[in-house]
């Protein structure tokens, strides 16, 4: 079956988000009275996979491996089968 | 009333992802059998608004106007209460 992991990786609290300041920055310019502006990123893997549970497994691995710093980055997983 | 809205800004169909396309590489190096990859980014914002649907409008003018490039981006909004 195929599957579409979606690997959500954003930033551990504590850290600074220069991208997610500078958003807050240029929005409040704009007039919108914001009061925080995080930003993180989704990785959409199309994988095959035997069930659900496997395939989560597998993204789990990806994120430990490659796509999540362990130092500064937390990471939410979700599975979805493929229309 | 506080909410976060989250904008999800990701690439048209049709447009090379080369974040995406590295990232496949890199989890296919790793063995991992992978069909595709793309990269969205999510822009988490927090902001003071009346309701959920002022705060929804609010979140389309945003991503209109700064978050996401009408010739080359998506974006889906979801707006959660805070809590």
């Amino acid at each position: 079956m195929k599957y579409c992991v979606k690997i959500e990786v954003s930033l551990k609290p504590g850290h600074t988000d220069p991208e997610g300041n500078t958003t807050q920055r240029l929005l409040k310019e704009l007039g919108y009275n914001v009061d925080s502006v995080s930003v993180s990123k989704i990785y959409n893997v199309q994988i095959e996979s035997q069930n659900s549970r496997e395939a989560k497994i597998k993204a789990e691995e990806m994120a430990k491996r490659l796509l999540a710093n362990p130092t500064k980055d937390n990471y939410t997983i979700k599975v979805e089968e493929q229309k």
